[in-house]
């Protein structure tokens, strides 16, 4: 069987705030067995790697995934266990989520908000944290266009992220 | 030297008020000679790329592109000189966005929200039509993230975007 | 109706014996009215382009197209009616493959392989010319696989391959 | 530190000679500790996944990686510790080398052709299966293009293969 996956979205740049619950949402997803997938660079993407590489002893079931814009792992965070380089630039947002079974995003800018447009049109299951400054709060809540009918799913915590993360999984 | 490119995005689905602005910025880019790029299917797509044949006799620089998600032309619409299919999903935003001197976005789902997405990350000038349903009404008019400061240039109809669009182009 | 294209692939580097070539088959391709699409950068695909455009008038069916592995037309020869960067590396040969209503192959080193190799996969008509150094004498008149039964058409000039491509699209 | 990855290719049908060669090579892969990255699908690929899921117990840092042209896991093969769907299709066989510390190929048709090519392109180290049916025999010792002066390693067995890997690695 294989294992599940949990990406997370948002800025690359580094801000505190958003890090803070990024590294914490990564750590609580490791902490559960799940693996991460993100866009392998810094800010949210490598406060959540370092999160989910932060439990000891590390379940074997959990492991960090990043994937890359350029051919080769140029731009990477330090905490990766897979590199993926694509070599396919922003496109590779589609890979990010599609290799997801859940996207959560954390803030974030016009790259993140790509992210959470090719999560709702691939389907994906999307959660969002509000109270924070970034596209996950402004669309968290909302629905993106007609073709899916419930909202965005909102959350302000990591506790409260992981709960709705394993309610969703549940009944995938 | 190349032809000028603009790129239209906005909704695949069938809407009156959208197409009927779509239908008449096609036409105002082929009668300036410009060529259109959409992503080759219906709505928006169809609409703008039916005005930007209907001009007689059709400018030798204008033609209109399609640049498909699939390995084929399936879903084109009729309106296309050239098929382009990418076989790389909804990927290929980032090449319509790419293939475009200027992007303009007539409404539009999560779909044309990826794409306004990729013009603003890849610096693409872009214009956004206010007063309509959709997210280019949603984001006319303001910036996506910190990486650029202009906000989105909005526009309230198609003669306020053809002289947008030769402004622009006149400087680039 | 939209426009026919034949997809020439081969050197990216100047070998003046396949640019001769591919210079006399884009202005055969160009003298019918087809139009041109290659990878976009120099060697064969310059010298084809230059071909395509030297017909004096063009047919108003016949532009070049060029489709570029980077985010802009950095690398593009000048020959080019329509630039189409995507940013995805050298994954654009999937692009111009399947952009080629038949694609001819001069030359060619590994990236002309990797082409050959896709046009064979999408199932497009392929022809190679024989009696030049590269990758096209050396597949001309053989199968890649067993998916497809008939041999990739072989050719020995110019006259040789329009003769063929307008015998094939006469058939699609 | 990141997971060594080894990059398996070849027939995607199911050919005994080249399964058993796949499974043991993917058993040595696991069994040295590194992970195995594919297309995903069944024949060779399939046939490496198992193998390299056989070892018990499996190493901390040996996991298998499916990297697939569709949007989903839909055509992935039961081994899978981890599912990437592209959505971009063939193309994704760009990212199934640039994922790849060492790209080996076993047999092979249209398909492993265009991942040798890209291989090669990307400067990836490449050894060959000779010695059986399909493109890793035809290309195991020969250059692709000038572009590269060493020819591709040609091994004879897994255990051959395997002391390659293990050689080339320890130079990275």
């Amino acid at each position: 069987m294989r294992n599940k996956i949990i990406g997370i979205i948002g800025d690359s740049l580094e801000k505190p705030e958003l890090n803070k619950i990024a590294e914490e949402l990564g750590r609580l997803i490791a902490k559960e067995g799940y693996s991460l997938v993100t866009g392998g660079r810094y800010g949210v993407m490598g406060a959540a790697s370092k999160g989910a590489r932060s439990i000891e002893p590390r379940p074997e079931t959990s492991k960090v995934i990043g994937i890359l814009p350029g051919i080769n792992e140029e731009g990477a965070n330090p905490y990766l266990d897979y590199v993926i380089p694509t070599g396919i630039g922003w496109a590779r947002n589609q890979v990010v989520v599609l290799s997801s079974d859940i996207v959560v995003a954390v803030g974030g800018g016009a790259g993140t908000l790509s992210e959470m447009s090719y999560a709702w049109t691939y389907n994906k299951p999307l959660i969002a944290f509000q109270g924070i400054k970034g596209w996950s709060n402004n669309l968290a809540g909302t629905i993106l266009d007609e073709k899916r009918q419930e909202p965005i799913i909102k959350v302000s915590s990591p506790e409260e992220a992981i709960a709705k993360i394993k309610e969703i999984l549940s009944k995938l």
